[in-house]
């Protein structure tokens, strides 16, 4: 019977496994929507080689840094390559974990960063920056021996994630005319569906994230963390369009699609902690934060983030870790618990913004002195798909000339052919 | 060995809940695909809002009235906001096939209907219509007491949803310059690519729907379940390929996609209880009836129905609601049996129609008293993303401007000619 | 305890089966993102067919020859239409096999192959010509027999649908404007967005087309399945990117795409058989020997395949079957094993290969007898959307229009402004 257990357990990590996975076709897609048209290949190919590289990185160095025997609390010892290791499944699932923080920081500096760099900075992500923190925490670490909870990881990899994110980003400076002296454009991403779809392939991935970190199909513990999942991101969703509607006069596409991932991300810490209450509450609030950061972060702080990751993933994360304090069914302070959980989640969410900071911070300026973190001025304006790949994402003619390849019998032909609008033909 | 059961079964039924949850995706991208560029936005905004505000409805009233304790095989009478309640994973999978049921609807009013409308709808059908209709026979109700059949929804979920559908596009009439006089025009998609990775992943996700549906993972009766919507979805496609080839002298790309969700929606009540050969059959002639169902609808009834959601998804829905009647093998008129079982799914097809319609009727009329149900002739002829939303789905000026070798004819001259950068606007 | 272990095993190969249909839509994404716009409708209803077809064929004949009493070791011969065969969950996930086989061919033949022929090419594959492979190797045929290692399918699969594609790609010839005397003409993809989420989603399938090939949830087995599953995978992207950049000065986007499903291909026949580190060695040189075999097929051997489908499935098929030889942890060259499996495995290659080349050439004479096997230059020309289906993929005037209500700044205008054809660029 316990092997059939195991069969069972191995079954649900699995999937869980491949629906993380799966979040980075949707992380791609979202980057590639929310950007320009001119940078996508580019953004595509971060995406791709961030998955690749972070799952073998991970399993050379960084799942024996994260799950080895620990030195003091600080960091795994033993394991690389798997050696001595039998745990595949737990290791599959991990990886593709690693591989997620990693992707969150290729958003926040799409459309200006040097390839190069970002593959080195992935890198470091991957075998060092992210495993060290998950080790602090999943690893038996000191922040879980001083009872820190982070069930799938707000903190673990969305904050760690966020904070690359914003040091990079910071450090690199904004997209050539995103800031005109005191004016903030807006660069509108270039195919909204397919970042929605993106959104959709996320959320679904996340039912992987936060059912499968149970790391066993308890019929107790799953059903509960799926439905705060859906609850929490469903949340999301309605407060992102009913704030917006109500701050900007409409609800905002973007924004709203962002909710969502505001209220997966928020749910994340503590699905297995609270109640469905909770979980709705949490996504809620985690909406309105999130929008109110993209805001100040877009034109305050003047950090460009081209498709909000930092907030999302960032301060969404914080709020997420530090909702448990609050609404953790067995010691929250909104439950008749002290302030005890509080203290303790606030000290986690300040060490692991501190290592990733410092931790990123070193790494670029290593990187630097390797290649340039930036393109070169020129690059970035015809676009990091011609500069860097010689190619173009699309080649739509087809959907302008229609079917034809004669000049005379061009679309414009057709047009006058149709009448005035040529989206009403006659049936 | 029950508990191991337990991890089974709760395995597979959350496998079921994530995959029709995806569904969503594929409602997004199909009714996206098959609409116009200028209401993207809006369409997509209509499809996130559904699954998030339904869920929470579905939490907090919609399950309760649809599993709770009958009142005169009527309604569900406690449970609200699951409380008292234990059966999380259940939930969870009926709360996505509730979104499922309000989402057939965003298709059919596409493109003009007012979306605060659409939400106080999607209000209506989440939290009351389509739980009332769940719990006459799933949940115990009347329609179960007198052995009618419906596996996983043929008519309550789609049926349910294409009368709501119905009754609205009726409601709100055609789009502008869908009819012109005895004129019919057609008003083709702008994305058959993402409509038909919309289709794929609906039929993927229809796995989920159906398989899930036997609430448990019993190996006797889920493989012919599955195979049965495999051979069904199949054989619409293969139907509508043929017909329409035989009756419009081509194999109509839109129709066909269509023709394997038609027979998706056809196997749905039977998935459990009839033959290979018997869901070959079904998917067959769903196909073809609901080819003709969209032609009548079009040019005839004059319903405008842009993605054709009322004929897949209604008389789709009843014609395998019906199908039973035949193809059943303990029973089916055309496997020995009498017209008993014909008659009793007739009388459930009919009392579903009744009460939706009514609901539906009263709902809209209520919600007239409310907000317009019509965005204002100006905003539609703009597009509702620009009306609603202020944005716009697809910035693609990059495909224009290509990545040609030739310097002369570079991005910067091509920009020049096309007038100032569209990309960079002020906020 | 064996009824829960026949549930967790039926939901495992459930699991993989829903995956491998999926990839259905990768290849449907691959194939349209990489071809022309205006041959869309055309490719997305080859796909869409192909399954629907290739499921149903594979029911009523397809799976008795395949895993049908074995007549000499040669051929199945019973269980037409599956009767008397109880195996159903075992049926769905080899239907959905067959279906893959047989879409390979529509990416190499795309734009030019008439629809009619490719639909009975499609009958053909999926009828006879892969269940007869697919006998010899799974079916306990004489390749079995003599020890032919082929887990999940690199020879069976991918090999049996590249070789077909090889033959039909060559017997209808070239792209018009593909080849103008000596210059060999790049005619770049559409929409490489789309093409990359296919390849993602095509990943995520084969996780369950490697890890549903155990056909049991073995909790020892599966893990290592799917790690090296990942890991050859991302070793193929890593290759690609890393040997493109090196030989063309940069990251190819669309062959390290490709650089994804090489390493998959690569690493499907010995998933159950190699090490970690035999799995990244598979995968690495999948990618770059893929990488030479498309550049030799375009420009050497003047074979015009649109997505490079032959090289991707064809070569990295070889390699992954014979690299079991090599990596095999018991009985491997490297392994300290003898040239034996080696052996072995280069006849069942030899001998998948004479009989698919020989079956798909007589196949494609007896086709040409009742249909053309290429469309009319004419269609070609205009595109395979306008002369087989009458209609167009996209129509997205919104996108260029923007939101602009002002007709002067039409389509018409900025066409002219624009000038010729930017599809066909040399090489």
């Amino acid at each position: 019977m316990e092997a059939v257990q195991s069969s069972v357990d191995m079954i649900w990590v699995m999937l869980g496994a491949m629906l993380v996975f799966f979040m980075h076709a949707g992380f791609a897609m979202v980057e590639t929507g929310f950007t320009r048209s001119k940078n996508t290949l580019n953004i595509l190919m971060k995406n791709l080689i961030t998955v690749s590289l972070g799952s073998i990185l991970y399993f050379i160095i960084g799942f024996a840094l994260m799950f080895g025997t620990s030195a003091f609390g600080l960091i795994g010892t033993e394991g690389f390559a798997m050696l001595g290791r039998e745990d595949v499944g737990f290791f599959v699932f991990q990886a593709v974990f690693a591989a997620t923080c990693a992707t969150i920081i290729s958003g926040a500096v799409a459309e200006r960063m040097n390839l190069g760099a970002y593959i080195l900075l992935t890198v470091a992500m991957t075998a060092i920056i992210y495993p060290i923190v998950g080790h602090w925490v999943w690893g038996g670490g000191w922040l879980a021996e001083i009872g820190f909870i982070d069930f799938a990881g707000s903190t673990v990899v969305h904050l760690t994630g966020a904070v690359a994110a914003f040091v990079t980003a910071w450090k690199i400076g904004p997209r050539i005319g995103k800031y005109s002296g005191k004016i903030v454009n807006s660069i509108p991403g270039h195919n909204i569906p397919l970042g929605a779809l993106g959104v959709f392939i996320l959320w679904l991935g996340w039912f992987g994230f936060n059912g499968g970190s149970t790391l066993a199909a308890d019929p107790a513990l799953v059903p509960p963390v799926i439905a705060n999942t859906l609850l929490a991101a469903s949340a999301g969703v309605l407060a992102t369009a009913g704030y917006t509607r109500l701050r900007y006069g409409r609800i905002d596409p973007s924004l709203t699609l962002n909710g969502a991932l505001g209220g997966l991300v928020g749910i994340t810490a503590g699905a297995a902690n609270v109640s469905f209450i909770g979980a709705i509450a949490i996504g809620l609030i985690a909406g309105i934060i999130m929008t109110e950061a993209i805001h100040l972060l877009d034109t305050k702080i003047r950090i460009d983030d081209p498709v909000g990751a930092i907030s999302v993933h960032g301060i969404a994360g914080i709020w997420g870790t530090l909702a448990i304090g609050l609404f953790d069914t067995s010691g929250g302070l909104l439950y008749g618990g002290g302030a005890e959980i509080l203290g303790i989640q606030t000290l986690g969410v300040l060490a692991v913004v501190a290592w990733t900071a410092a931790a990123t911070g070193l790494g670029l300026l290593l990187i630097g002195t390797i290649v340039p973190l930036r393109v070169s001025a020129e690059d970035e304006e015809s676009g990091l798909d011609f500069a860097e790949h010689g190619s173009q994402a699309y080649s739509m003619q087809g959907v302008l000339k229609g079917n034809s390849s004669t000049p005379e019998t061009s679309f414009a032909h057709r047009l006058n052919q149709l009448g005035d609008d040529p989206e009403v033909q006659k049936s």
